[in-house]
């Protein structure tokens, strides 16, 4: 058996999210068919991190376990054959051959994610970006991003996930911070996993925070662990356009 | 009488070009809408240079004539009020008062475009950039790229434009360079005008030096005005996404 290890850029723009599915464009659905139209036989194919419906990626990594004959292959023959195949939103960007065990979700010790919000129109971005008309202080959101880093119950910010009942909502997170670029404010964040909804609720709060209606204080009330009944965080979730999967560490 | 200047920015993919016609969606036909719905008034939107179906734009410059009443505004009222009219893929980056006369077609000292190769797959800019397979020999690019600038004839690259009958060929060219950032290879070039299709046209012969099918000699040969029977250059023409208009200066 031979394995190896993708690393995949995509356009989650029209796909629903990287999950294979019925009846649905996924990115692992295209893959598989690309990968099956390579390899004319059974295929795994897993990806470390499962990004929802319209979420992008730079940097995700998935494998690629061959079990029976079909063609030999060099990596550089299936970076090609494979990016031939596949449509124009996803890219291969390397294909490493990997030791046999490897395994793109059980053995990535972090994902990092980051959120790109806009604060002007973009029009050759608007696929990638929040765009946030009122002004955003970015000094509060840094404060407030700063908070983020260490271990914290993030039931404030998740999302019942129906795949996961009675998950811990425990996320010890790497490490968080708010930059900005000229026009371009990027939340970015890094942990061993998230929970579902987790990084788009984090940034829809953020925003709240650079627009004064949180504040810092109450930011940090909320990665307590308490419920605030007095905000309504899930109408906060971020658009899925401004997030992207950046990259994953074995 | 006010007259404005306006810095746009677009994404030309789904658009029939700049210039406004009947049946079809254009950029100054949605900006006219934009300003009537703003003015309820007669206004008149004049663009520095038309760009083609497909091409996208980061600094157009277009004035703005308001001839009779309508409301007053401000700048930056005009700015936010044009931005929330036009659709996603067209932004108002500036909006600036200038003096009645002037006319951002006629007074435009010169127009600066540049064209993206891509040389990996790039699926998160594949609406904004020409993705070439093959190896591409950036040197010889730069030198051949390094002959455009100066006065020349560029019969061999032009398209006749219908609107334009007996159109002289001769361009004097400010500035032209090939430039090379990890996988994106940018011809970028100023003139104070271009004959139609001439930067796609030098953008795909470019493309056949770093291919190695054509020398720099032979591209310095067809900067002669000669038209060589040996190559069809209008075949080369390249596709207009990864043609972006950058600038006008005055």
């Amino acid at each position: 058996m031979q394995t190896f290890r993708l690393t995949l850029e995509y356009d989650g723009s029209r796909f629903s999210g990287w999950q294979e599915q019925i009846n649905a464009r996924t990115v692992q659905g295209e893959l598989k068919q690309a990968v099956l139209d390579v390899f004319r036989s059974d295929v795994e194919v897993q990806g470390a991190g499962r990004t929802d419906a319209g979420v992008h990626a730079v940097g995700q990594v998935a494998h690629l376990k061959i079990r029976d004959k079909g063609p030999t292959l060099t990596a550089s023959q299936i970076l090609r054959e494979l990016n031939d195949k596949l449509p124009a939103s996803i890219a291969v960007l390397d294909v490493t051959e990997v030791p046999p065990r490897f395994h793109a979700r059980h053995d990535a010790k972090s994902r990092a994610y980051f959120y790109q919000i806009s604060t002007r129109k973009a029009a050759l971005s608007k696929r990638f970006v929040w765009w946030i008309k009122e002004p955003l202080d970015v000094e509060r959101m840094q404060q407030a991003a700063a908070l983020i880093a260490g271990r914290h119950d993030f039931v404030a910010f998740r999302a019942a996930d129906p795949s996961k009942p009675g998950e811990s909502t425990i996320v010890v997170v790497e490490s968080a911070e708010v930059s900005v670029d000229d026009n371009l404010v990027v939340f970015r964040i890094e942990a061993s996993h998230f929970i579902w909804k987790m990084v788009r609720r984090l940034t829809g709060t953020l925003v709240k925070v650079g627009r004064g209606e949180v504040s810092v204080d109450e930011f940090r009330e909320l990665l307590k662990g308490k419920k605030t009944p007095k905000f309504d965080i899930a109408a906060w979730t971020a658009p899925a356009s401004g997030l992207f999967l950046e990259g994953v560490r074995y």
